[in-house]
C-alpha cells in the first residue's frame, strides 16, 4: 500500500520525468481522419464525437505511455457530450490506467458535507481502480468554500491511497483578481497553501516526504510557484500553463525538490495537437500526427530536463 | 424569447412562491420499496443504484411540478454512480423540463478559457432543452478562478437565455473562511458580489429588473443576505442553507424584492427524505412517502409565504 504521491514517484523515476501529458480532445482540432472515421459510425453528433474522442484519446495514451508517468483527462471535453462523452471518458481513464500511467481527473469539483463526500467517492479510486466510479488516481478540487469541503476529499483520499490538487494559484490571465486578495499581509492563495500544506502534512506517511493533498499552480506565475514550494514542503505540485499558456520549463524550476520531485508538470494542447504546430507541422504534417505527438512528448522531456534533475533520477 | 430570471418569474408568479426542491436522491435514504425493486432489476450495484435515483428522482417531479417553479438536481450523486448514474440524470432532467419545471444542474463548474466554454456548452442549454448535452435552464458555478473564468459561462448563457448562479456566500459553516477575507475594507464575498452584479446588470433585458446571472448566498448567513441583496440588485438569488442546514423563512426575506421576486429558497432533503422526519413519520410512515413529500412541500410553500409576498402575486 502506497500513498499517492509515492505511487507518483516511483512512475516519476521509472520515466525520469515530471512531464504531466493533458487529454484535451476537441472535435474541430482532431484528425480529419479520426473525425471522418467516428462520422461514418454514428449520425448522432455526440456519439460519433464521443467515439472519436475514445479514439483519439487511446493512441494518445499509446504514445506517451512509455515516456511519461501520468495523464490528466479535462473531463469538460467529454461532459460537453452528454452520456457518450461520459463513457467515452471511463474508457479513456481505464485504458491509461492499464498502461500503467497515473490519472489525474482534471474535474475541478467541489462542494460542502454529503455532497464533497459523493464528488469524492465518485472520482477517488486511487490505488484500485474498481474502487471508484471513476477510476482516477487524483482529482483537482475547487477551495472556495472553505476546508470544512476540503476534508471530505481528503479523507477519502488518504484511505483510497488517492491523491488530490487543490485549485491555489491559476494560470489564467485573471488569477489574481480573487486569489491575490491580501488579508492581514497574506495573499488569498498563500493562505489556500496554508491550508493544503496542514492538510497535506497530517497525510504525509512517516519517513516520506509528501502527503496525498496538492497543489495547482500555474507556470505562468514563476514568482509565486518559488514562494508556494517553500510554503508547501509536504505538498506535490500540479503545474499548468506550461507551452501553450506560455510557461516556460525555466519558470516551473521553483517547484521541484533537490532531487527532481514533488512536482508535475503539464502540456495539454501543445501535445495533443502537436502537429498543427508550426515546428511539428512541417515535419510530420497532419498524415504523421502520431509522430508529432511523439516529437513533441520527448521534446518537452528534453526541455524541462534542462531545469529540473529529475533527467537524473 | 425571454430570458432565464424573466422565465423563472414567469413560474414563481404561475406557482405563487419561490420554493425551489432539490433533487438529492442518497442509496441509504431511498424508499425500501424503491431500494427493493432496482436491486431485482441488476446485480451491477451502480445500475441497480441508478434505476432506484431516476424511479425516485421522477416521484419527486410528478409531486412537485404542479407547486413549485423549480427543481435543483445534484449533480454530484448522479456522478458517484459513474455512466449509469450520468443517464439516470439526462432521463430525470428531461422529464422535469417535459414537467414544465426549471432546472437549475447544481454542479458548481469552473475552469478557464476554452475548457469554461466547453462546461458552459455542456450544461447551458436555456430555452430549447436540446440545445446542450444536459438540459440545464441554468448551473450553478465557481467564482475562484476569477472573472475571466466566468465571462465564457455569462456569453452562452445570455446567447441560450440560460441561467446561471455564481457562488457567492455559501451556506456551510466554514464558508467564512476564505470568503470572509477582507482585503480593503471589503470581504472576498462582497468583492465576487460586486463581480456577479457587474455581470448580470450587462445582461440584464431593457424593462427587466435582473439579468441572467445570480448568485448563491445561504440562508445560514441572514445579515450578509440582506447586505448582498442591497449589493446585487440586477441578480436573482439562490439560496441553499433553508430546513435541513438550518436556515428559516424569516432568513431568507432580505433577498426579495417587495414583490416577492429574484430570489428562489431551497430544500433537498427535507422534502426528498420528508417521512423520515418525525412529523411526517408519525403522520404517513415510509408505506406514503409521497404523501410526505407532497405535505413537506405544501408546508414550506406556506413558510416561505409568511415572509414574502410571492404567495400575493
Amino acid at each position: 500500500m502506497l500513498g499517492f504521491t509515492q505511487r507518483l514517484h516511483d512512475r516519476i523515476f521509472q520515466c525520469k520525468t515530471p512531464a504531466l501529458v493533458g487529454i484535451d480532445p476537441r472535435w474541430d482540432w482532431l484528425p480529419a481522419s479520426i473525425r471522418e472515421n467516428a462520422g461514418s459510425r454514428s449520425r448522432n453528433t455526440f456519439e460519433a464525437s464521443a467515439y472519436a474522442f475514445e479514439a483519439f484519446s487511446k493512441q494518445i495514451i499509446d504514445i506517451v505511455a512509455p515516456l511519461v508517468p501520468a495523464v490528466k483527462p479535462q473531463v469538460a471535453f467529454f461532459e460537453q457530450l452528454g452520456v457518450p462523452g461520459f463513457q467515452a471518458l471511463h474508457e479513456v481513464m481505464k485504458y491509461a490506467r492499464q498502461a500503467g500511467l497515473i490519472v489525474i481527473a482534471d474535474a475541478k469539483r467541489g462542494d460542502i458535507g454529503s455532497t464533497a463526500e459523493a464528488y469524492a467517492d465518485a472520482w477517488l479510486a486511487g490505488e484500485d481502480p474498481a474502487a471508484a466510479a471513476w477510476p482516477a488516481d487524483a482529482l483537482t478540487i475547487n477551495p472556495y468554500l472553505g476546508t470544512d469541503s476540503l476534508e471530505p476529499f481528503v479523507q477519502l483520499a488518504a484511505k483510497r491511497n488517492a491523491g488530490l490538487y487543490v485549485l491555489v494559484r491559476t494560470s489564467n490571465p485573471g488569477a489574481a483578481q480573487f486569489q491575490d486578495r491580501i488579508s492581514d499581509g497574506q495573499a488569498l492563495y498563500s493562505s489556500v497553501a496554508a491550508t493544503v500544506q496542514k492538510l497535506s502534512e497530517a497525510t504525509r506517511p512517516s519517513g516520506e516526504a509528501f502527503g496525498c493533498v496538492g497543489a495547482v499552480v500555474g507556470a505562468t506565475w514563476p514568482t509565486q510557484l518559488v514562494e508556494l514550494g517553500k510554503q508547501m514542503p509536504a505538498v506535490p505540485f500540479l503545474i499548468p500553463g506550461y507551452g501553450a499558456q506560455g510557461g516556460t520549463s525555466s519558470d516551473t524550476a521553483g517547484a521541484f525538490t533537490l532531487e527532481g520531485l514533488g512536482a508535475v508538470v503539464n502540456s495539454s494542447r501543445g501535445i495533443n495537437f502537436a502537429w498543427q504546430r508550426k515546428t511539428y507541422a512541417e515535419q510530420f504534417g497532419e498524415a504523421r500526427w502520431q509522430d508529432a505527438v511523439e516529437a513533441a512528448t520527448r521534446d518537452m522531456i528534453a526541455d524541462l530536463a534542462q531545469h529540473t534533475p529529475a533527467a537524473n533520477l
